[in-house]
């Protein structure tokens, strides 16, 4: 397998995490998304979405974390992401999407600059932007995870799964942005949780080669 | 089954279509959120997350568009959403996180609202923002479509499923905002051939109760 990513990238390290987990070995590519090699031509005829992760398994290619989280566990079924009854894998996928399509497409690095280059907000204002979505979905995931009743180590249970995965990228990048977490006390246990994991742990963007 | 949404709200829209797809009757719950009654406590009780659409099914709750398509995929196959091969499955829903992840989040009325009254935004810049972020998602889903070298009526062959049921909602979105769309020519042959389909018809905004 070979993964077309960026250290830094949220949907990126989910997909190193994912596949650290399911004791997969890949082959690195670096895509810089600052010099725009995403938007290059090499990298269009890829994935003509233009965006990092892109997974390439058998000469196929597969983009969007989620859908290659589900097609690792449809591939390579053990250990397993999702819990096996619908009700349980339903939740875990919605904790995931709070963060995969409520939380990050806000706050990536192609908006950041859109408000920067083409609405002249300052870096007080973006930094607020940023932390609003943060905080809107964090609120979420404390109030989903309250609801549910959480007692185990992880978003469900005391086995790591796909929320977790998508977790720890969201609260690598809020540190990052020098948000402040305490306020979400039962996701921020999860994350620590987390990386106490080998598998979080080494696909930390610290440790890519691209990282700088 | 039970459906608390809002008639304009794409997600809301796609689990229509969905439980309409599979032949699902529901009750209907309208929850305004020009009233803002997703952020009332009564709905945050259902819904911690206070974003439509939730379903509730045997008395749970299921939220986040993506994740009710999977769980309505499990315990109700047939008809499939989803192909049978792991590929083809990942592109379709690969297809769907691009209208999911990728267009949709930035485009909502929160966002929206933020841009005018948080960042002072004119009607103008808002509606560049929104063409920006459509043009970006439909260069992506083409360019996808092109690479796939698609040849049936609907994203993956002649059978509707989960992406065209991501599609249709998001071009109704687009035309709202005056979008041009004729530069997609696959994408909006797609959307014409899911319109002449009875659930993606049935399930338009502007056959709901709560339409205004």
């Amino acid at each position: 397998m070979e993964l077309f990513g960026f250290f830094r990238s949220s949907a990126s390290y989910r997909v190193r995490i994912a596949l650290a987990f399911k004791g997969l070995a890949f082959e690195p590519h670096y895509v810089s998304l600052p010099k725009m090699e995403h938007k290059a031509d090499a990298f269009l005829r890829l994935n003509p979405e233009g965006l990092v992760p892109a997974l390439v398994d058998a000469g196929r290619v597969f983009t969007q974390s989620l859908a290659i989280m589900e097609y690792l566990e449809e591939t390579r079924p053990d250990p397993p992401f999702l819990p096996e009854a619908p009700e349980a894998r339903a939740y875990v996928r919605a904790v995931s999407q709070i963060i995969c399509c409520d939380i990050h497409p806000l706050n990536n690095v192609r908006v950041l600059k859109y408000l920067d280059t083409r609405l002249g907000q300052s870096e007080a204002d973006r930094s607020a932007w940023y932390a609003h979505w943060i905080a809107e979905g964090f609120r979420s995931i404390e109030g989903v995870l309250a609801a549910r009743g959480v007692s185990g180590r992880f978003v469900l249970g005391d086995a790591p799964g796909m929320a977790d995965i998508c977790l720890v990228p969201q609260v690598f990048n809020a540190h990052r942005f020098n948000c402040h977490l305490a306020e979400y006390p039962m996701a921020m246990r999860i994350y620590e949780n987390c990386m106490a994991i080998e598998c979080f742990e080494s696909a930390h963007p610290k440790y890519q080669a691209d990282a700088f």
